[in-house]
Order: C-alpha cells, then structure tokens, then sequence
C-alpha cells in the first residue's frame, strides 16, 4: 500500500515541479503537461479501484486485522482527538465541540496530515472536498493583474456591515446577466456576507425559532446540519429519496412534489412545526440541476403550505415566483469561480425585512474590504468571464467528468449521471459484505486508513447504504485539463 | 448651521483636492498640506463647541421647536426605521431587528446620509466611530506594494477554517516580539477568526451557557452587548465605575479589586451566576492602559473566584499568570493599524480546550485567503513597521491628541487624560439642563440633528450621564498630521 502510495505521491512531484517550470509554456509543451496529468488522475483512480478489489478479494480474518494494524499507523501520527473538559467548556461548548468531533474528525485527520510533494508525499489524498480546481491558472492570473492590487480608501477602516453598495450592485447585476432574469435585480435586495454558509444560518435564525423545522431532500450537503446547529437549531427533517426506477421515480433520486408532500405529512405527524424547503440547485451531491417546470412545482408545493424556500442558486430566471415573499436565494462564488477561499456568499430576496434582519449579521459574518474589492473586479470583468473563463471553465469541466465516468463505467461502478458537474455520486454497494450503514462506514475507513478522502452518503443523510461522493480531482492539487 | 455645514464642507474638498494633487509631494508642500489640515481640524473642533454654546443658550421652548424641526428634516432624508414584519421573521428575528434598530439606529442614518466631498457634502460627520486614520498614507503605500497581490496557490480554494497555519504562526511570531512576553508564543494556542467581535461571541459560546454572567467594567464598548445578545445571550453584569476623586478612587473611572468584588456580591445577590471577568486594556472608550501590577490583581481576584478572564489586547507579557487555563487575550490589528476593514481578530489562550472549541467557529467566521496572506506580509515586515509605521504612528498620535486636548482645555471642557489614545472622553455635563439620561440623548440628539455623531456615555453603560466619546478624527476621511 505504501509503495502505492508513494508512487502517486512520485507522479506528483514530477507534475507539480513541471507545472512550475512551465509557467509561460509553448503549446507542444502545454501538450506535454496536459497528457502526464491525464496519466496522474488515471493512476489515481486505478488506485483507489484497486484498493476496493484487494479489500474486497482478502480473507475477513486478514482483512479485520491488517484495518486495524493500518488504523494504529494512522492515527498515532495525528493527535488523539481531544476530548472536551467539561470543567472548562459550558454545556453547550461540549455539545459544539463533540457535535464537530463526529462530523470532521477525517477532515482535521487529513489537515494534519495532508499529502505534499516534498514536506508529505504518504499523506491524504482528498477527493472528498468538492471544489473547481480546473480554471485555478486563469483565475490566478486575473487575480494577479495591476487592477486588483489597488487599495482604495474606504477599504481600509470599517466598511457598513449592512451594505457593502458597491459589491452589493456588482452581485446584482452579474446575477442580472448571468442568470436572465425578467427583470433588473434590485442591489437593495442583496446582501453580502462571508460565506453561503452564513448566509443560511443567519437566514434560519431570522426566519425561525429553535426547535422549528425545515424540509431537505435528501442525500444533500452535511454542512447545513452543522451550521443549523451550531447557532440556529433549527431542525432538518429529511425528504428521503431512492436510487431505484420505479412507477413513481422516473430517474434516481427524483424529487416530486409527491414526496413533499408525503414528508411534510410525516414531519406534522412527528408534531414537528414545519416552516420552510431548503433546496439545492444544481443539487449537491447528485449534481442535477432542476428543470423551471420542476422549481415551479417545488414552490407551489411552498406555497400552498406557507413554507419558506431557501435556494441555492438560482430561480432568478422564473417571471413569476409564486410567493416572492418567502422565496430567497443564495449564490457564491466558490462552486463558479472556485474561489472558496474567498469566504463570499449573498442573499438575494424579495422580502425587505428578512433582508435587513439578515443584513444585521454582517456584524459578526463580515468580508475583509480588500476582498470585496477584488470580487468587484472579478465580477464586473464580463469580458474576461465571457471570453477566457466560461468557455474553458465549461469546457475542462465536460473534459474531466467525461474522462472520470468513462473510466466508472469500464470499471463497472454504477453512478448518477447528470454529463456535467464537479463530483460524481457513485454506487459501491457491490463493494459492501452488507448493504448497511456499519458497512459503508467500515469501506470509508479502509478508504481513510489508505489516506483517501471519500465523502459517504450517510453524512448526506442518504437512506440508502453505499453511496459515495467522488470529486473529480483531489482538494489541494492545481490540475488542468485542456480540451483535445 | 447649514452654513457652518457648507464651511467644512468647503475645507475638505479643499484638503482633499490637495491631497490627491500631492500625493508624492515635495517637503515645502507637504508642510502647507499638513497646516491646511490643521485648520480643518481646528475648525471641526470650533463647529462642535459652538453649537453646544449656541444651542445651551437658546431659549427651551425656541429649542425644542428647532429641535423637532431638525428632527424631522434629518429623517426625512433616510428611509424610515423598519418595523419588522412579525409574520414573516421568528421570534429571534424580530428580537435581533428590535435590538439593531435601537443600539444602531443613528449609526443607519449616518451609513445612509455619508459627508461626502462632492457627493453629499451636508452628510453626516462621524466623530462617533474610533478610528486610526493617521497613518492610512503609509498602510496604503504598504499594502500596494508588489508582494502584496501574489496570489499563492493555497489562498483560492477553502482554507482550513479551523488552522490557517502561516497567519497563527505569523501572529504568534508578532505578539511574542513586540509584547516582549516571557517565552515564545505557542501558535497552537492561535486562533483566528474575522474580527476581534467574533472571538469574543465565540469565546462567550464556549465557555458559558444561556443566561449565564460575565462582569464588565463600565464604560465599556457597547458592540459587546450586540454580540453577546446575538448569539451567547451571555448576561454582561455592570461594575460601575464613577468619575469623582475620592479617597478609593485616586483616578477618576479607577478600576480596583474592592470594586470588582463589591459588584460580585451585588450580582450573586441577585441569583446571578457570574462566571467571568471582562477587561479591555487599553481600556475602551477611558483610553487607560492598566499597569501590569493592576492587571496582575484582577487576575488574582478572578482566580480567587473561579471566573474565566476575557482580555482584550495583552496580558501576554506577564511572567506567571495567575490561572492560564482560564485567562483568554484578544488581539486585533483594528486599532493597532487602523485596518478594521480586514475583519481580522485573534485569540491567545494556554487552554487547548477552549481555543480547539473557538477555532470551529471560522466554519461561519472565516477569513478569505488573500486577507490572509496580506496580513501576514504586513505583520512579518518587521523593518517597515519598526522604522517608517510606528515612529509615524505614535508622534502622530501624540501631536493628534496634543492639539484636541488643548482645545478641550482652553475651552474649558473636562476630560479624562491619558495622554494618547484615538479618541477623548470628555465631559458634558455642563451642558446638560438636568443631569440625566434623557438630557445626555437629548444633547446626543441635537448633535445627530446637525450631523454630527458622537458616542455617548449611556452606550458605553456608563453610570453617570453627560460623558462622551469623542473621536480624535471624523470616521471617513483621510487626515494626515506630521509632528511639528
């Protein structure tokens, strides 16, 4: 395993240190670059199969104790997790920090022993972070440009927390032009705060009190447990869908309004108060992206039960939302533009009172003037967007998922297949003894002990066991795909 | 008083324009920029005075019709305050709006109706905001320097919220040079998180439970109040300090150990369940700095009790702490090198409990990586700090508050002095018809009436009514002073 290891870790140092040699390359030499990463990301994935067969084909006994000898090797370089000291911390301290202990611990093992081509070529490879990586040259260069680096005035002392106008202004009218609305967006109605998450947990604690519940369909995004229940408690109450074609679902994991309606009659049933949807779109993990038909449904389904609707992204485009009241959307840059790092999300709604509420947390949820500044240029560059970054962001995209679902199927691994997207949700439920959630986890930590990074479906409260979400590159890694 | 308004209007168009024209000026037209600054200042400061004369003359009835007058075209200018919508927002949202709109109501006018040069040159003038705006010249000169917009390769994607390992060590590197403390800083025991306001809600969330108390000192930074009731709901327990020289109190607003036990008693008498200590050192808005003989008895006095120390700026460079493990400094470069805009606060504990507990919050009050990486240049740039920022710094500090303070003298307003400091506590009693609350907001009032903002005395939880905070400089503008 070591030796498998080390040679990932090998390919990298070669690619990483040509990348830098090559900064301004030759087209034969980009050539050049682009096939040795084909080569990396291949290597990579015949690893992580091969490691599935070995698992698989080893005898239970063999198996049982090379986990837990590979476990011990593991986890004795990084600290031992640290239990709380309930003397020191408040009750809630503890709940806070055991809460985070169940849902991140691989996330902290990996950042204290994350792979690097020189300081640690046998730590984690991640392919559970799902971000854009493909464009990180293009960006980078924007972002180095003159115009960036100017420091104006008022970016200096405290900016209005409630207003930010001018990035305010650029948000709406990128979203104006890039998402085809009926009609101009209004700056008054975007608010601006450090992150989408923000954003949703400010959104829950003005929108609803403790112990109220919200609606998500399920598998979606484990960040929004933690972030309801760090500040908000508000309660997500899942709308499980399934993978199965059946009379009802015409596609896997389909969301109808019948399913909706279904949850809602099952939460009420629970005596839980329900008051809004949280939506994703396109959904994370599976990547779909819902039809206006669809959204339109969803929001009636809203509607006709006073609920609120949290999208994120977008139903800008609808001419008439059903009830623009209790309808807002959330957008960020980081899935975009992959620029995660830059802690940006904004709120766009309707209602002028939930805008102010929201706004009000910019106090503790500000963005840093310099980077509002830098977002302005960025967003208010169309040229640059229109011309360099969209077609080869869209183009590396289809590239990279083309390649990774190519080699899923030679492979035999079933996946949800939406041609597009930063992840694939795949199937290893032939690689579960049982299919049950003990499994799934016992095949996540054989992933983990072999410092692979996988994020599974429980922590999307998937129902069903073995599902797996696959980011098409490692977190960590500059990696460009070029079209043919 | 319009006139008066169109007058320093007038002078800062002038000081502007000039500024810009000069921006690598010679040292004859330096000199000449530098005394047009100081008859700005000197007329600002005039302005203030005679309105409180003008208006502390006036006949009551003739006031108070002027009064609502004024009040009225004020407000008409800004939207109205919102009322919250009860059928929209939770319980909570209406609660923070309610909460918002009483403490920052003025602070919402002000951000809506801004002086502004050219724009809207009958705005507001913030004298209310404290702000180091002394040497922008130089951070800005700084700041666009070349190695400032590199963008590495680790800023774009997600950080580590909970590590961002170079910034700690750098902060770490900072705070063990230049508060000279007795052994290397630990930058495990860093955590940073977006501004000194989100330390303290995540310290007061950690540490203690619903309803629970801190005591603080008054007066004290209101925005403390705001946060606490955010999200901790942590209960702030007044030790009411008082101005008056008598035999305990050998300063006036002094804080001693008899004091802070006296107001433990008071509290616990009151069911309360006091669980720590807050201190601000320099003390905000006194401008006192504790001497380390004072601090080392508060430190006692809260180890006697068991009570967590939250401190602001440094104890850092005190041999043996009295309880470590319950002692938490707070460190932000706001005030240090007037950059509130990058939104950067840092936490120093031994606790490793505690400070793992805090650095989860930069889950929701992260900071981008590019205002990562700029102030770690700015902080490990030790030449240009010990050479060209706090030479400049601190003389223009002191020739800043040379000038107010003689002023202040000569006009025979009495004030609390410390000899250096971004802003002034002065006394206003004297012009107060009755010495109460409602006549501090009613003097408050009649400032905010002619677009002035000061801080008053009651949002600092300040015991006896008439004391302002009075900024050194007008929040938004640029003003240079050269030592003589």
């Amino acid at each position: 395993m070591l030796n498998l290891q080390q040679t990932i870790g090998d390919h990298f140092v070669k690619l990483t240190t040509r990348q830098w040699q090559a900064q301004s390359p030759g087209e034969a030499n980009r050539i050049q670059v682009v096939r040795e990463q084909e080569d990396v990301i291949n290597h990579t994935v015949c690893q992580v199969i091969s490691l599935l067969w070995t698992e698989a084909a080893a005898d239970q006994r063999l198996h049982e104790s090379l986990h837990s000898l590979n476990s011990r090797e593991v986890w004795k370089k990084s600290p031992s997790p640290r239990q709380p000291d309930h003397h020191v911390l408040s009750n809630r301290g503890v709940d806070i920090s055991d809460f985070y202990q169940s849902h991140f611990q691989d996330y902290d093992a990996y950042q204290q022993d994350k792979y690097h081509e020189e300081k640690n070529p046998l730590g984690f490879l991640n392919l559970g972070v799902s971000e854009n990586k493909l464009c990180v040259d293009l960006i980078t260069e924007r972002l180095c440009q003159n115009d960036m680096n100017c420091i104006e005035e008022d970016l200096l002392p405290y900016s209005d927390w409630r207003e930010h106008p001018l990035l305010r202004e650029e948000v709406a009218r990128f979203l104006t032009y890039y998402c085809r609305t009926p009609t101009h967006l209004d700056p008054e109605n975007v608010i601006v705060l450090n992150g989408c998450c923000s954003i949703f947990s400010a959104l829950l604690m003005v929108l609803r009190d403790p112990g109220e519940t919200f609606l998500v369909p399920t598998p979606f995004y484990g960040g929004f447990t933690f972030v309801s229940h760090l500040y908000a408690k508000v309660e997500l109450f899942p709308v499980h869908l399934e993978s199965e074609i059946t009379e009802e679902n015409s596609e896997p994991f389909q969301l109808t309004v019948d399913k909706l309606e279904k949850a809602l009659l099952e939460a009420r049933q629970k005596e839980k108060k329900v008051r809004g949807l949280v939506l994703t779109n396109p959904q994370n993990p599976l990547g779909v992206v819902y039809s206006q038909e669809s959204l339109m449904e969803y929001l009636e389904f809203a509607k006709r039960h006073n609920l609120h609707s949290i999208k994120f992204h977008s139903v800008l485009s609808i001419e008439r939302l059903p009830d623009p009241d209790r309808t807002h959307v959330i957008w960020g840059t980081s899935k975009d533009f992959g620029i995660s790092g830059f802690c940006f999300g904004a709120l766009y709604t309707h209602n002028k009172e939930v805008a102010s509420a929201v706004s009000i947390f910019g106090y503790l949820h500000g963005i840093s003037g310099i980077t509002q500044y830098k977002l302005r240029r960025l967003l208010q560059d169309r040229e640059w967007i229109d011309t360099v970054y969209l077609p080869a962001n869209h183009s590396r995209l289809r590239t990279a998922h083309k390649y990774v679902t190519k080699k899923l199927r030679a492979l035999k691994i079933p996946f949800v297949n939406h041609g597009c997207g930063l992840y694939v949700w795949v199937n290893l439920q032939s690689y579960l003894k049982l299919c049950t959630f003990e499994e799934e986890r016992a095949l996540h930590r054989r992933f983990l002990d072999n410092k692979l990074m996988l994020s599974r479906g429980k922590s999307y409260m998937c129902k069903e066991p073995g599902w797996f979400r696959y980011a098409l590159f490692p977190a960590g890694y500059t990696l460009n795909l070029e079209t043919p």
